[in-house]
């Protein structure tokens, strides 16, 4: 094995999963082992990760599960021993944020600290960040293609929002520290909003998919919060996980690429599709936003271009969004069989 | 006294400042004491504060220094209680972020964390915190006029600035999360690089004065790292300290604002004055950028703009650079002066 090189291929390899229990995490989890890993190791304190994310695959000998916490160094240096890769995925996202500021810096700042720390002391061969859109920001600024010097907008954008994008730059810019002092190869991925089977609801974005299945499900016509003109650009957590598996077989350091599906939507669009994929034709509803709730809106059309990705790790979307959301909503109509079913065994 | 009202008349109150023994720290607690507070605390670890930069004022029976540590929370519980308004400046700047970012994070995060706890622990009626144009980045996107939306720009800049920039303004979110969540009154200044009297080695940016000045004073022609076009906006100390005392009295809370001097001057406009300004007509010496610094350069030419600042606290800058700097070099030379006269005794 040349350890020269940033390549670790999959086969064989270890990895950890720091925030493993996690959407993104399961799924990288489920890649990784396909892909012929010798081991992977997810890491997590359960506060928003799930039994229920990784119960899939937990019969895998090769699969270790870790009860561990970000803000723990001594936990990091042990679970990261003999790991050749390690994926950092756990942080408070807007809504947490919002929330609790102190310990969300906490968990995005001090964690990616942790885990850096561990990732040097452990010689671990390769890190790949888990970055976001987030780092351009929020507000009518977020327009046109979002490429991967597009600055931080934050003018008229939430507290917590802005707490997010400003700790994943700083969390990007550590690794960058962290390779210049330390030779520490890693990958930044800048994620758009990560949707798919296992779907959380710790998104501010990827809420609408869900909120939408689930008033359709039950009858009623979907909500959509103003006119549902601005964007959003989804990613399917099926890609994700391969654009973590490729980062660290390909042959890139130093770098940061976005990670976005094939194309943009606006909301009203997406909750047209939600509803038509359903089965239903109920008209969406147009409301007023919640006072004081974290919204992330952006005032111009906006799409984040991933060809960077592309030539760094070659890497492109799959996954369409229309088939995308029908794996959605397949998993999550089968959980609700599955609900339904337990009280009757 | 209206509690109600966000606006602090200084005559009487009382004053606690954070990183007290500091250029900004000392002319604040000059201009405090001058306007009749009932007393100023100055709180500083004396990492970077020296009590060389408060020795002038050390005969005033309102002033108190405390040694005391922004990461160590009971201290500043301590320190804010029955204070009317804190300023805080205690931070790690690009420098130290480069050289540490782990513990430059620490001092600019936690450290912000900390004074936000005590200010509402304490029911301190109002905290000036001293941001800086460092949230508007680095790079050849910062061009033109440098107003309070300007977003972050980070392409190309060297990971110790991004660092600080990021920091800075996750310090502004805490002071909005904080004015949300408890009421806090704030204003955030954005100071551009402060100089004058009792100037420190900290800033990047304002280096260029004092190593000219030091030159041209043994007799050495002044560097100028490339061909010095890079624009560079000062802010005299006595301009910075009176804003922060404006920023108290006036009824303006919740806003963060430019705090500038009157015009930018390009690297080799600065370097040309000092040298005249000192006497000399040393031709300046163009240099290749040492590696590995940390610099600090624009690729086109900004101006950040103080207009909001006028509308917001009524202030405005009255010093122009000549005058500045002249007031510096005259207490440079008094101190080499000194200096040489110590021995001597």
């Amino acid at each position: 094995m040349d350890r020269s090189s940033p390549s670790v291929p999959v086969a064989g390899s270890r990895f950890l999963i720091v925030g493993g229990a996690s959407l993104v995490g399961s799924a990288t989890a489920e890649a990784l082992l396909r892909r012929g890993a010798g081991e992977v190791v997810l890491l997590d304190n359960f506060a928003f990760g799930s039994e229920a994310a990784i119960a899939h695959l937990r019969d895998d000998r090769r699969l270790r599960v870790v009860r561990g916490d970000v803000m723990r160094l001594p936990q990091l240096l042990a679970a990261a021993e003999g790991i050749d890769g390690v994926l950092h995925l756990a942080a408070a996202m807007s809504i947490s944020m919002d929330a609790d500021p102190w310990t969300g810096l906490d968990i995005n700042v001090r964690g990616a600290q942790n885990v850096i720390e561990a990732c040097r002391a452990a010689r671990v061969r390769k890190l790949v960040f888990a970055s976001s859109n987030a780092v351009y920001g929020y507000g009518p600024g977020v327009a046109g293609d979002l490429v991967e010097t597009t600055p931080f907008h934050s003018a008229g954008a939430p507290a917590g929002a802005i707490l997010y994008g400003a700790s994943k730059i700083i969390g990007e810019q550590l690794c960058r520290d962290a390779h210049r002092r330390h030779g520490l190869d890693y990958v930044v991925l800048r994620y758009s909003t990560v949707y798919g089977e296992r779907q959380h609801y710790r998104a501010a974005n990827a809420l609408y998919i869900i909120e939408t299945l689930d008033r359709v499900r039950r009858g009623e016509r979907p909500k959509v919060i103003g006119d549902g003109s601005e964007t959003k650009h989804f990613l399917y957590v099926g890609d994700a996980a391969r654009a973590n598996a490729m980062a660290f077989e390909a042959p890139a350091s130093d770098v940061a690429v976005n990670v976005s599906g094939p194309a943009p939507v606006t909301t009203l669009e997406l909750v047209r599709l939600v509803t038509r994929l359903a089965g239903s034709d109920l008209a969406p509803e147009h409301v007023d936003p919640p006072a004081g709730r974290v919204r992330l809106t952006s005032g111009g059309a906006f799409r984040i271009d991933h060809t960077a990705a592309a030539q760094a790790i070659g890497w492109r979307p799959e996954i369409a969004m229309e088939e995308g959301l029908r794996r959605l909503i397949r998993w999550r109509d089968a959980e609700a069989a599955l609900d339904t079913a337990v009280p009757a065994e």
